[in-house]
């Protein structure tokens, strides 16, 4: 093993992209996965003997952990372990959610590991090694929480990013959390809660639905929030203000009064976040 | 002016996509817009010389009123006069929403003119002429609700739309107004009101903000659903029960419950809804 080796483990979409990314570039990988399947899979496609345990790992100098966040608990301990003695290592993981990974990463870690939070901000309909595409961080943002200070190990976790074609943005992992509530888990509760209701409909209501419902639903079907969105304590609450918007709504159309103030400014609001034109 | 003339009123985005469609394939075309500039794109980019009134649209064999909802109760007087002589003319419209219009067809529309509910289901984010685009209804599916028993008037508007790439379905207006409620208006509220939410977040979640909140928020933006979701008299209901969706995840979400029956079931509906593999 080289000491500039990057160990990822978990290769499900995440991790099976950054893999796939990064094999290109030659970098000395190793890559661990409990799933033969995958294992088989990794070996066919890339020549890479994936692991099923942890050996070695304290040899890597960067380690992501791509797991969704409910697998990070079972194997932060273990990996601890393996680290107990190791030198110049930094950790980084991958989840949706930074501040319980942080803590759990502090309290199963030992000091001398650098530790930096990662969240790419990239994710599909399915997920798995079989979705794994190495252009899936291109153009994609990634947020980075240190939660020690070591700049060469940021400086690390931002060249491992960079170099599959993400950009980076240094956050603190509380203000992180409050974001991606709304950006992120607040959208998926929408999309949730949307496609429950949608699938209550008769035959006729399926083959009308378009591009709107298809886009408005998406992120329903994405594997790879999931995780992170009930750990979110920020989430409930705005979940609650996007109810009382629809109620408000439902209201107004119920008794014929004018919508046209919510509606142009929901429709500001959205072309502040995304520009067209 | 030819006895097979299609008259399309009103050129934004449905109208005018329309138009660029039709005038490929070199049928007898009139356009009617108030709008000036409308007017001369339309002039310089077809070499059509679009009116700003309705004289002589009593000629036509297809009349397409390609207005928003709001428009038809002022134009449909004035439609129903210039057609008090007609004879072989049969009118179809793109409104959102059929019941209401079909009522207001009947109400203005002499009883020989033939008379079909339509609602291409395509749109853009962004209306008007400008938008427009020969392609908007290759492989869109476009709803057909009869309001006279004309056979030939159907097939007339079944195929205008074929012609231009769309499949259609044919349907009672009440049963299309209640299945687009669901598929298309619900869609449409609650990504209003996920953009109101979204964008009162700080700089860290807008630059945070990726595909997901992208998608979900889409159809906010939408200018050709809008008019017709407000005078849709089933989406109230299903306003509601999409908040009482979200209400029962926040809720569980703050009480540290399971929600995995109800995260599991939307994935489940929306993957029915919009296959994937």
């Amino acid at each position: 093993v080289s000491a500039r080796t990057i160990t990822i483990i978990g290769c499900g979409l995440i991790g099976g992209s950054l893999l796939k990314a990064l094999s290109r570039q030659g970098a000395p990988l190793r890559a661990v996965d409990r799933d033969e399947k995958t294992r088989l899979a990794i070996h066919a496609e890339l020549g890479l003997n994936a692991q099923a345990d942890l050996s070695g790992v304290e040899q890597s100098q960067l380690i992501v952990l791509a797991l969704p966040v409910t697998q990070l608990s079972e194997l932060l301990p273990r990996l601890g372990h393996a680290l107990a003695h190791s030198a110049g290592v930094t950790v980084t993981d991958v989840a949706g959610i930074k501040l319980p990974v942080i803590e759990a990463m502090e309290r199963w870690l030992p000091s001398h590991v650098a530790r930096v939070g990662g969240h790419p901000m990239a994710g599909k309909e399915r997920g798995g090694y079989g979705e794994a595409d190495a252009a899936l961080f291109e153009q994609k943002t990634v947020a980075l929480c240190p939660a020690t200070h070591d700049a060469d190990a940021l400086r690390t976790v931002e060249q491992l990013w960079h170099g599959v074609g993400a950009r980076t943005l240094v956050c603190d992992a509380r203000d992180h959390d409050k974001a991606v509530a709304r950006v992120s888990h607040l959208p998926y509760l929408v999309a949730v809660s949307l496609s429950l209701v949608a699938g209550r409909g008769d035959s006729l209501s399926a083959r009308l639905a378009g591009g709107g419902l298809r886009d408005t639903s998406r992120v329903a079907a994405d594997p790879t929030v999931r995780q992170a969105v009930t750990r979110n304590p920020n989430v409930a609450a705005l979940a609650r203000e996007v109810a009382a918007e629809l109620l408000a709504l439902a209201n107004a159309i119920d008794m014929g009064q004018p919508t046209d103030e919510a509606l142009d400014a929901a429709a500001a609001s959205r072309q502040r976040l995304f520009p067209v034109r």
